[in-house]
């Protein structure tokens, strides 16, 4: 569950969130459809686009951080864990959706979450080859586009499976038969499943256009920056077993609590 | 494979394509994310937004080719067909990943497609929310992303299967037991697969970034347009079975030709 940090606190938190995605946005755009990324194909221990703008964007955030907050915390994918000496952690994915980018889709996002004391306190999901940019504020989620208004977000009403819009990134990423069958079961019930997401996907959810995304195998860069977007959009998101999303694992996010609730008793049905 | 118009025809007709998907560009895109798509759950029946936008467009299309161009044929998905008097006749589909569309997701496009003596000769695919434009000139194919400048796009070379990148929409289109093994034997070969595309993916192949599209049950409306896109970037594209694609049905599409013999190959052994 998301916590709020102190109310003279937030605000200029979230202006530092702000301005580090401000900052990252055209390091990583830069390497995106890039003529490098052909280069990609070279194979393993090849010094991908991928790498290279993800490496460039968290030391960009991470120099920013140390020089206005040394006594904050930073967990990045790419360089690991710089340990703070206070109540926060910075969690950062530069690129969530390294497939997506890869193949020029603009379904990725850079994820800046803020953890306060280990919980979830503010998030931003920045897309900025589409200009769209999610965030939490203090009590609501909002999305800009390119220079337009904040708007407010609110996840919308969905009273059960059968008229829900399921997303999930890939279902390969189900690893074995019973996480095949918990995905079967859930593909089943809804009215409608579309692959292809990362973080863009828990953002249409916050938004309103999709109900349900349910995943497994997540990183807490994956998740930490979207959990309190989800929630001050009024949805809900927990682990497959109801527990906090935080550490990440495997994770089910729904716009309607009903959902989320038919949703956990679905999967806990179908891995029995 | 795609035919061009006479040299002294196809700059008008280019000119006018352009000047389509500039008018169905905003009607489209003010139903995209509307509120209205709430209502689409109210199920059968229901005047969905994407019927409204799809409509809407269609008929602003439809009218701008009926004053310029009287004799020139129409294909639309909503309106049904209106046959022409001479060579011409246009291919429209205003929301090409209506699933897309419905749940938020920029992954769909306005497709705008001319056929000449039956043969596709220009298309233009639109994207009015992300602002990207692709289309095939005379000898060329090209890309432009909002107000920026038109470049030349080209498909990238891939010699074979094992470091190809697939795309196709959904694997629930791939409908029966041989379908499905085809989907699965083309998968167990390549680098990579990502589903969610529709005509998107194909703009993504022809601008090098995917290597390879496999999809089964098009419709004429839903590939022609991407025809020429296609080939004047340096792909193939075809039936499953090495035919023309115009009618669409079961389809491939590939960047580099090896690709492509590799993957007809293997989908006639899947099927045997």
């Amino acid at each position: 569950m998301a916590q709020r940090p102190s109310r003279s606190a937030f605000p200029a938190l979230l202006k530092i969130a702000h301005e580090l995605a401000d900052l990252s946005g055209p390091v990583v755009l830069k390497h995106f459809r890039s003529a490098v990324a052909i280069d990609n194909k070279a194979g393993k221990g090849a010094f991908d686009p991928v790498t290279k703008a993800d490496r460039a964007a968290e030391r960009v955030i991470s120099q920013t951080l140390l020089a206005r907050f040394p006594d904050h915390g930073i967990v990045g994918e790419e360089y690991g864990t710089r340990e703070g000496a206070g109540r926060y952690n910075w969690v950062v994915d530069p690129i969530d959706g390294t497939r997506a980018f890869i193949m020029g889709s603009p379904l990725w996002g850079t994820l800046i979450g803020l953890l306060d004391n280990g919980a979830p306190s503010l998030g931003i999901m920045d897309q900025p080859f589409t200009g769209e940019r999610f965030w939490s504020g203090a009590t609501a989620s909002y999305v800009r586009v390119g220079k337009g208004p904040a708007r407010k977000i609110k996840t919308r009403s969905c009273a059960s499976l059968s008229t829900a819009t399921l997303t999930s990134t890939h279902p390969d990423l189900f690893e074995g038969p019973a996480q095949q069958k918990t995905l079967a079961a859930l593909k089943g019930s809804v009215q409608m499943t579309r692959y292809g997401g990362d973080c863009y996907g828990y953002c249409l959810l916050a938004a309103g256009y999709v109900d349900l995304i349910v995943e497994s195998g997540l990183k807490p860069y994956d998740i930490v920056a979207l959990i309190p977007i989800i929630e001050r959009a009024g949805g809900t998101i927990t682990t497959w077993d109801g527990g906090p999303a935080t550490n990440g694992g495997n994770v089910v996010a729904s716009g309607d609590v009903r959902v989320h609730e038919a949703a956990l008793k679905m999967i806990a049905k179908a891995s029995n």
